[in-house]
């Protein structure tokens, strides 16, 4: 049940950390207040910013419940995981279930702090920094450019979070690369699709955003699911220690652990 | 005796970094001298700067007196930890007067080295970059907005700092976990309260500031300490380890111990 | 051959990553449906997101690859490398085969990618995020300047690699001086020559810009290659372990493992 | 011998990619070839960038040279270690002219390079980022607001190094708190003097500068030192371990290391 909490808070943060400060912060226009001289200043985050919050909130949280249920935070990698022969198949459903709810909650209190300024509202092209193509791509990408950056940065986010948690890598330093790989997709793809990668925080979002935007949602499942798949396979088949080095090294931790014991 | 030297040195750091970048380096405007072109450039640091200048002064500070005090620099954080039965209840008082005290340097450091600049002033909504709601948010949110990212930062916050400091998570790395996480929830906040998430750092400016962002000082202590006492409860209950598992572990590394010694 | 897909992969990511954020996010203005109100605001990722996402391509994929290939993704760094005798000179050619390889194939996702934008061209002194000198430096700096440029880049680019590689230094940390190396040189020299370092990054995306852009290439192959090779053997010459060093070293691990097994 | 070409290289690279990210890339105005429409549009690295390159080249630095020299790349770290009983006296000489004459060849590459861009000039308040105080502090601030700025950040500088390089630190983490915690320093306080925290880099530019910002130098030998060196007076005296400790320490390592051999 512990995982399933952890899950839950997680993609909470991810989808309140990352689609908040773009709500919340992206765009901001000093005033003479602020800045003693009457001259437009552009203090917000920008995409710069955005793309660093989102892969802040992975890392934070891979630190602090990575222990706890391996901070996945997102369906897609959960899949990946699957299908890279790291994570059962009978924990999926449960695994996604947590991380929906949480990125829904995520988005309830996006809704609810971003209600109290008089200036929001739900118009433009991306409203609560949901996910869009065509008409709703923040740059105007088509469907095809859009499908395709989306297969092509999963897969790569899988590449990093099945290479960096491999036996071999150096041990501690995954969620620095797992977080830092997400700004870096964020600062590749942000003007294509806004970024998905992340089922869960699209529908998140997309939800308190109107029909337009949970009608394009289905991309948003379909692509990175695909991406992370492909990668999952394409880690196990490729980069995977063959059975007899992890013979091996099993046998080593076992001689290892029975000279402590 | 050490440790609260370490505490009042740290949080000194925190308020003379976080706030002092916000007065001093936010907002600069090239002129021509500057960019060679009759042409205004924004060169400030905005508040991805701020940001990320919050969130180094605890990662510096974590690395560097972290094994004196362990680097709390915030009553809220001191009351989570607490909350979370990792801190002694006695140590609460000692340890926050040490932080206030710090974090008033702090401030009068700021203001001292800004009143070197004749074009300071303390005019504005946020002077020396204080906390507040409503006619004090940088962005106008309503108190009601204001007191939820308060209080569910500062909860996030705590959850960073509980799980990245578990022994069950990667040794050497919760500071950048604390650290990046600090500069996280300024970048989704600071348009709401300016971000607090901590009294300390906000009564150590708000003194220098006059009468009004004194009055509102209340809402910087009650939400934060209320946002850490639910993390520090709910970590504990949720996510700490079983009596018989640290009982276990503590076995386990007595007997290594004696081999050693 | 697990080494070469692993170099293809990275490389392909290098270029995808760097030069695919340079082309569709470097420059994005907002619009008024999405900051809501009519006012021209700067949300692209500027020269600091593109020097960000680099050293994150390399960063992440040092952590994912290294352990397979070392995580070269790079000529001039297998060259040096080599010069500094860390890689055998046979594995010269397949390993540049393989990044060049993966350059192109980033280089066509690019194209792919931004021809779905109708606003995408070719026009510029830099399409597709290609190098230059002359005219095609986006800062007009002379050929003798651009040429100081990259070798002098590439020369520390290769001094980090192979210092924070040494067996002295701290184990773990090399992707991150390297990542973040590789940050900092770009933080300084887009202006100059759009930053290179790399014959690989600048080959993928030149077959698709144009003569012009491809006829420029010569210098990307040249100097990054001589800027490695002089860091290689001065590396070795100045600052490499005594054999007798060495030999001690590996004595004393020798009987570290016979005790263990 | 080795240490001294290793404190040249560092300081050289310090001087190369702070000043030189500030002189290349602090300003760039985009031109409608870039961006393909006619706009303005600021894509220089701004004080962001600015204050991630200069604490970038100390933390790729400290990891690459780390093990040779102990990376100082600053006459103030010098004498503050010294002053912390970290460093020998005899040795604070040869590595000061080291830092000086690398210092001195970065200013000269910089000058060099930004030679072949026919815009380059030396105007300006602080041409070459040379630092300054009054007239040639880039916000005008006075010279007891600088020197207060260069002795209290200095101080903290030394504190980071002396804590995160103390025995009871994480180890292998000091390169990142030291290097960030020079990026914290620049966020604070470039509008103040340009940030010095070190006497060799003010030098190594301000020859390149002209007459006037020579003059200055004083301030930028004199408040760097006198801070660092009450830092390392202060850490010895308050945090050291006790002599006791310290023993204890040594004897078990000795220990372990008698059963090892």
């Amino acid at each position: 049940m512990k995982k399933y909490v952890a899950e839950f808070i997680g993609t909470f943060w991810l989808v309140l950390g990352g689609c908040g400060s773009a709500v919340l912060a992206a765009v901001f226009t000093s005033d003479a207040n602020i800045i003693g001289q009457e001259v437009y200043y552009p203090l917000g985050i920008s995409f710069v910013g955005v793309s660093l919050a989102f892969g802040l909130t992975v890392l934070t949280m891979a630190y602090a419940i990575g222990h706890i249920s391996g901070c996945h935070l997102n369906p897609a990698v959960s899949f990946g995981l699957w299908a890279g022969k790291r994570f059962s198949g009978r924990e999926l459903l449960p695994y996604i279930v947590a991380q929906v709810l949480g990125a829904i909650l995520g988005g309830a209190i996006i809704w609810l702090i971003a209600s109290g300024n008089p200036e929001f509202s739900l118009e433009g092209s991306n409203p609560m920094a949901t996910n869009g193509y065509g008409a709703h791509s923040p740059g105007g990408y088509s469907l095809l450019s859009c499908l395709i950056t989306e297969v092509v940065m999963t897969f790569m986010f899988l590449m990093i979070i099945l290479g960096s948690t491999d036996r071999r890598a150096p041990a501690g330093f995954a969620p620095v690369a797992i977080g830092l790989g997400l700004t870096l997709i964020h600062l590749i793809s942000i003007p294509v699709t806004n970024t998905s990668v992340n089922p869960a925080r699209s529908t998140g979002v997309a939800l308190f955003a109107g029909t337009e935007l949970i009608a394009q949602l289905w991309l948003f499942w379909f692509a990175p699911i695909l991406g992370a798949l492909l990668a999952g396979w394409c880690y196990h088949a490729v980069f995977a220690e063959a059975r007899a080095e992890q013979d091996a090294a099993d046998a080593m931790s076992d001689r290892e652990f029975e000279q402590i014991s």
